[in-house]
């Protein structure tokens, strides 16, 4: 992460301009307002607005003249149950904006969640900044054989070298080269007099995937909880799952009750198949099925013994 | 159901006129295209137009130039997976089209499902149908001790027949003054030269829940099966559960491998939370526990001991 | 209207108590928060939470650190721009909560903007009130002759008041059956111990469609507007028109900037087709053009005319 | 554009492979279904599979049981009054599903219209092709002076070839080095058996914007109109109005009467603001206004001159 010390001083100012509301308020998650959190080598996320808390949902469950019950055990209570039950609309009366700074991969995955809003900085108007990921060495995976989409072990030595290398030599002259075409420096200050320069919107197609960009994005609780499902697991891929992490984190803080109801129902539960069902059926009447005997895949049948045998920590 | 014989000869129209495609097609689903299928007392849905299939699922999760895999066991396993990997797009790629004959309780409850094409037949512009839904006496649930949004036992005797007379003489009255607010028959001939005669987009507000509207209602399948697992499920209210039961029908006849893994990953399937599956656990290393010891609330270990006792029957 | 003094009691609760954030606040819009402005003869409107202000979305339209730029005249300026250009994901940065009560059949149009999040006042689960809606005499108006959807004069004497008589003892009556239906009264309390009592799912079909319903709804500023330039249309019903024309009141608080741009670019702006506009080209060169000369439809260019005749006062 | 032969013979059996189906067919839509059309300099669109025609919106409007009127004249008259009048529904009634290539800073704004489905060729699980774009000697247009946001006029002789051969060279060798990174050809062919080859997820951050993607894209007409109305706009990047033009010369084989209002009233047509329409109506009375006295900006009014001004040819 890179803020200049101009941008750093407008996040002070914000920060330090409080105003009375009759809204509701989180104090804990006002007490992170704006900060940028750091992630990967120039990436961060900082909340910038919020609405709703735990009782903006009991409030709209119930359509309620005044607040949530107030009383803490009786709204863990109806949250715990509308999560359970799939009662997702509550939910939706809490909204949360972000500015995201994130590799271009990440965010060309990030945008298939289309039940968000976005406002990307423009490369058509503006110029990017000298700014890509270059992955640390313990990042380096190789293609896994288990799993056509994901990583193995990591590269060792020379090979992990001479990757890192790759990427950030080709970067750097990616951005020499951008800013040549375009004619001017990273500031937009012309460089040679006697040429034209190149359209923004054309001299950009010359960066990789690995450049920065950055965003405002906003998105309702329960859309929130759907990206962190499937970002967040094991499954997805490691860069854009550390940001998952994160706005899982500004969960805690913003929605405590949501975020354990959560936990328990969503992101540690287990979703069995019919069959699955089955089998765990019969091994509770104390038979021993085998793989073979049932309809499931080798695949599933890994998956299952997996999950059966966890030693009961949330994941 | 009333469909005139005007309707009727419509439908068969339509259904008698082939024209060659190079679309892919369905026979199993182009069989019963147009039919009505008839729900309650005077409801029906009907297939009106639909496009892909199984195969297509297949072909946009490759992004492939030409058909699915044709090999169908292929085409399977690769449906399986990306119904239990939560990957909904390719379903997506899917679409079809329904009329469907309703009253008006149900379709507010039906419209809540947002990701969907409508077009209702305007109460502003023409004149609603003498049709209003009475339930069976075997349809005429108490209200639920049990959950407070439901039905429980059937009423009995006199005081069923009570109530199916006053749904019945209320909305024979609300149609009689409907019609003669806007000093029209049925058919929109005046009634009275001497009176004006009420807009129709007033005098409509006189009718009461229970008359049938209808509409066009368009989906993609992943949506399809989004909307038929909240509202096939035992929970939802009978009236509506009656439709998406039809819905899930045509399901079989349109993507049968699709059908197929949703009943198997999703329909048929169980989501059990963090602790629960402790307690399965528990339970699979030959321990016996209780409620008491466990963080899961009465309803919940009720429910979880249903989940693990059942006779394994799909629902 | 009518909120119950303990209603009001929470209202005021909420507003006395403030609290800091530092969040964006805008005082014009906390001076009426959570008030409800009451509309027809039950209705009402209240604001119950927002996100965003006017610098809010220069700042994401720039995807700032800081503020907007805090200079009215360009904030003013680059609005007017995104307006113009139909740049609408800036717009999208705001969100607004409202709680509002409004007649069955109102709440049928409204849902049919599917970008918003709802959550209705559930009578599977509780008990409708007493309410129902009435049209004013001066409301009373007849099918239009010269637009088959919307009204044209007003019932006079006799029929009007027949009109009013219906409508009120058969929702009077709808509204005795229902309870008595579900043997309890509006409190829920039992009425006769020796009945069962219909359940509230099956019993509410009984109600007319211009009984109350309530809900929250939440919508960001860009679908706002788009309800808003539907609704508050003249071609709009009267009754959804009177609750759009409360949210274009609300936008007035909420985001000058913004209302100032919609009035004069949208709401206050005409389309013309391509064919109009050649209409008025040929009329600044001096000529005088007919109907049957142009490709206009004898009502295109009765609009047309009515346009370009205005006299210049915003709608 | 590169099919292979093998792809050619696949879009050749799917063309030959003609089956009956009693859904709405549209023969000039047919007569190019799965055929590429060429794009840039590898890109192409091709239209998979569709829905409805002109008929089905006249039938969703109407909610009727056969097909639309069958009236040419009545069918035209109903579509252009949906147009004119905002009444979007109908028209999402009919859905189109098309195959594209296209760069990836091209899909990276295409992706915005979230109103889509999309399943994209993925980097993650598969190999991209060796396909980039470079821009031909004509749309190597500067920075635009007059507008932050576009193009001027084209570079000249020495600097346009410069541009070319640095956006060669840096493509070629960012391809060499991520199938280097990857240890593997072009094919997935082991390059070097001593080396463990870098996850595809990663290696594919090495390549640049300009590299060629695919995806399966389906979207109703509504929302297709929308897209068009925005990227066939002559302030839309070049590189993205060319896919366009193209869909909207599809939407002319496929739904023309829809084609024909959509040219007419929105593509055509011109929105004036109110303080536009003001200034319109001053110059028909004889008024000769200048921009001094008007609340107009130079840039609105030098837009609304040119808009009076323009010779009458559709744009």
């Amino acid at each position: 992460m890179s803020l200049t010390p101009e941008q750093l001083q407008e996040i002070d100012d914000l920060r330090a301009n409080q105003q009375p509301t009759c809204r509701v308020t989180v104090p804990a998650l006002e007490a992170i307002l704006y900060q940028a959190v750091p992630l990967l080598d120039h990436g961060f996320v900082r909340v910038i607005d919020y609405m709703g808390d735990d009782g903006a949902i009991v409030q709209a469950a119930r359509v309620s003249y005044g607040k949530g019950t107030q009383k803490t055990r009786e709204d863990q209570g109806l949250i715990n149950y509308l999560m359970r039950h799939r009662h997702t609309t509550p939910f939706e009366m809490c909204e949360i904006k972000f500015h995201v700074k994130l590799p271009i991969f990440v965010a060309r995955q990030w945008i298939r969640h289309r039940m968000a809003s976005v406002n990307e900085y423009s490369a058509r108007y503006s110029i990017l900044d000298r700014e890509f990921y270059i992955p640390t060495p313990e990042q380096l995976g190789t293609q896994s054989s288990a799993n056509r989409q994901g990583r193995g072990d990591v590269l060792e030595g020379e090979e992990a070298a001479r990757v890192q290398q790759l990427l950030r030599e080709d970067s750097e002259r990616a951005y020499a080269h951008y800013t040549e075409m375009m004619n001017t420096d990273e500031e937009g200050n012309l460089l040679d007099p006697t040429r034209s320069g190149l359209a923004r919107e054309l001299a950009r197609m010359n960066l990789s995937l690995n450049f920065y960009t950055q965003w405002y994005w906003k998105i309702d609780l329960h859309n929130l909880m759907h990206f962190i499902s499937l970002r967040a697991d094991p499954h997805a891929q490691y860069e854009i799952r550390v940001y998952a992490d994160v706005l899982l984190d500004t969960l805690k803080h913003w929605v405590p009750m949501t975020h354990a109801a959560f936990r328990q129902y969503r992101m540690g539960g287990v979703h069995l198949s019919a069959e699955g069902m089955r089998v765990v059926r019969r091994m509770l009447a104390g038979e021993k099925p085998t793989q073979e005997e049932t309809g499931l895949s080798a695949r599933e049948w890994r998956e299952l013994m997996a999950v059966l045998e966890e030693n009961g920590e949330d994941a």
